[in-house]
């Protein structure tokens, strides 16, 4: 499982060659050993921790870590000339710089290629001989399983689904029939991709279901959260497109599509054909309106209900402050009857105007 | 699983008879087959197509559906009395003959009847000779499962439930102890029916849990979305009466009645002991406040919280509205103190009236 | 499964005997034998009732309850010095006493040790001679379950996973790799602990995966809902201190503390590194933001989305009060140009001053 560690001038030439020499760090002291990640609070002698915002310097300075990644600038603040008790990491983009350092370093699961026999696969669905089912999943008719792909325990894999190299299901992942996935998918346990979405017609004081046909699209690159849901199309696809990150407990509704490298946090909802932009951050339990769409690169602030198609990119908020609740039952109070309150200034404005042209007759 | 098409002519003499002539629909133009549906904007020579808004005129005008569904008013707005290039479906509730239309167009999925030997059935559980049990699936003691019930791979059925005729349970769907399903009930993968109810009685600084003993009662045609949670009853029961459908996320307390034929969008929220009336509507998100009632028919906004009882139907809102961060910034401070601001009126107003008494003191 | 009831007096003394003497009550009228709890209004004679609010005073009044429990003052209010008709059952804390004799007299599911030849059990895992696990679940490698646990069917137990005496899955609940539950907790169905946390550091436009190498420790009594997902920490540990109960549909991000016996309402979602104090009590559809920390004993209303760090126990409240949407469209116009408002009125008050001073010119 765990590695011996690397030392911080070879997690240096590996995140640079990965990503190109886009990401390159320059090594400032003696070079070290590191084990694993840990904040600059608890790092010890072998770990590796990283400051990405000058508020914790002071932390920094303090830190035992054996290494620590960090801007040139917080670097000459904090240590100046001086040799530092560790060695620094100096890097443009420290956090970016420490997500890779954390993936070399974090135990790798190796995935051991296998078919557990009490997984049912059925006969004419195709699994790679690279991919590992375990015990209890599903595969369906006709789902293809590409090399790679790890399937958790008790899944289930409907009909048709798609599922591309290197992606993974955890334990308890429903995909409802004809699922795409893409390559590289982690999708979290209790997460159910495909399900009906929610349409009816009204008829005689009753709902009348309109089947819903279409499929999950899902792009490269995606991570699905924990009991998160996704649900098919009415008639097109509903589409998440490469990158896109979401948290747990998020609903998607039917016909909705996710631009690329967006993120949605925690317990955000999405309603039935909306169109969120790429590149748009989503603050938790934020909500989005069914058939609007969201500007690419737009923020919303978490517990934000989006209301109203957004056309530009921006900061955009809208949640009730917390108030003590008697401030709240005041104030809650006079925004009942606001509008009221604006006719009074405009009578008092009105009154004013009339006074100020009774003394000046021009 | 998929069907040859049908008669545009055939669809609307099937549609009337099932609802007993009730929705009856005019074909204008040549009759043509369709094989199922899509939106105006997509469809094609085969493909049945709806317009129910007016503001979709132009797509409807443009689209190359072999059919369309319209009011007769859209028809002539369109049309006039020239010919359209497809044919035409005249009818006074366009949206609801189209839903069942899809109905008799979509993929049927046969229930081909069969206990999987990977199930687990108990001894003392009574199924149907008519019903289906996937692999995986557990049904515990004393479970009733009538005819042409569809058990999902994984699913667990506990001890004393009953599930009525054509009710479809998708992959992973629990069902504890005691709980009841009507008749051609869906209950999507990963909803949870009947886990206890959050009851608690405070002492000496920790929490007494209360036994929950009742159990969750659902009517006939009910849906319930993926990952959608509700509570078995402290005392007496859950209930969930005939023709409610329920999104995905959703979450329903202890002791809760939801009215026939109420709608609950995605991740709507609704504490122990509320009372939502017949036909209610509730957007996605909005929340409702325990041991409340809200009247039949009434329409709840997203993103709402019902904090007192409603009693009489009608649209109801209480959303902080979206705004860039800057504006909410400045307007949440003065949300702060708004009733400070009421006061600073009331003082320029009784300033005002002095004035007033002053220059006019009759 | 049922008992056959107990008398009130044997109620009495056992509760008294199990708080330590601390929970004492005092039998008025006859004695009597008791089956089941009931609400006042449908219990009959042999339910035992509770009245802990004084606002259902007429209902105990009317109910044909064997047994009710209630304050002294209340049944002095009620029933003066006469007999009542059933037994009363005095106690300074109706509500808790009643929880308790609501345990004595629950159904008792008596745990068979056992594991399932249909589960599986990892050969490396240690699991209690007087354990149970059933059908479908999956124990894995290093997992180590104590005596008189219950794993319901189809739970994953991951990796390295330890679970405390007493404590209970309900089926369908995913323990990912080293989650640790103390003893006595229960756990609902489609629980998900130690799915990864929400890391990514942004690089180039798309979003670098920090591995979840973190935990989730969860105390001893401490009860989680149905769907609820509490996800592993980044580095450190998730923390889930003693007695603390949540409800369903719950979030709680990567590397909170979650002070004991705090209790939460369905729907909350607490964002990454939020600590919540002890004894809290969050309403339901609560949200907290990362980062932030909630005193001691504070309560925060339904719908609240907590956006700074409360220091001080106290009652708080953030939502948007419900209108008729008319009225919100109104006064969430004003609000929108609240800031605007504010000026308006400091103008008004300006030119008051002014019109003072001209007066008054002292």
């Amino acid at each position: 499982m765990s590695g011996a560690g690397l030392a911080v001038a070879e997690l240096i030439r590996r995140i640079a060659q990965s990503t190109g020499g886009s990401l390159s760090a320059n090594l400032r002291g003696a070079d070290c050993r590191v084990e694993r990640t840990a904040p600059l609070s608890t790092a010890g002698a072998t770990d590796l921790a990283f400051l990405a915002n000058s508020r914790y310097r002071a932390q920094a300075a303090a830190s035992a870590a054996g290494a620590i990644v960090l801007s040139e600038k917080d670097a000459a603040a904090l240590f100046g000339d001086a040799a530092a008790r560790c060695a620094l990491v100096e890097c443009s983009e420290p956090y970016a710089w420490f997500a890779f350092a954390a993936q070399l370093l974090a135990p790798v699961e190796t995935l051991v290629p296998a078919i557990d026999p009490r997984a049912q696969v059925a006969a004419a669905a195709q699994v790679h001989s690279q991919a590992r089912i375990d015990v209890g999943a599903v595969i369906d008719d006709g789902a293809q399983i590409d090399s790679n792909v790890w399937i958790g325990a008790g899944c289930f894999v409907g009909r048709d689904c798609r599922i591309g190299a290197g992606t993974r299901l955890y334990p308890g992942v429903c995909l409802m029939a004809g699922t795409v996935l893409g390559e590289r998918c982690i999708v979290h346990s209790g997460a159910v991709l495909g399900a009906d979405g929610f349409g009816f017609a009204p008829f005689q004081g009753r709902w009348i279901k309109i089947p819903q046909t279409g499929r999950v699209l899902v792009g490269n690159d995606v991570e699905i959260g924990a009991n998160t849901t996704i649900d098919r199309g009415a008639m097109g696809d509903t589409v998440i497109e490469d990158g896109v990150k979401m948290d747990n407990q998020i609903q998607i509704g039917h016909n909705c599509r996710i631009g690329a490298h967006s993120v949605l946090a925690g317990c955000v909802g999405i309603a039935g054909s909306a169109v969120v932009g790429r590149g748009v951050q989503l603050g938790g339990a934020a909500m989005v309106l069914g058939h609007l769409s969201i500007a690419d690169g737009a923020v919303i602030s978490s517990g934000t209900l989006v209301s109203r198609t957004i056309t530009e990119a921006g900061f955009y908020t809208g949640f009730f402050p917390l108030m003590k609740n008697r401030d709240w039952e005041r104030n809650a109070a006079v925004l009942r009857s606001l509008e009221e309150l604006r006719n009074r200034v405009r009578a008092l404005e009105s009154e004013q105007r009339g006074r100020q042209e009774r003394k000046d007759p021009t």
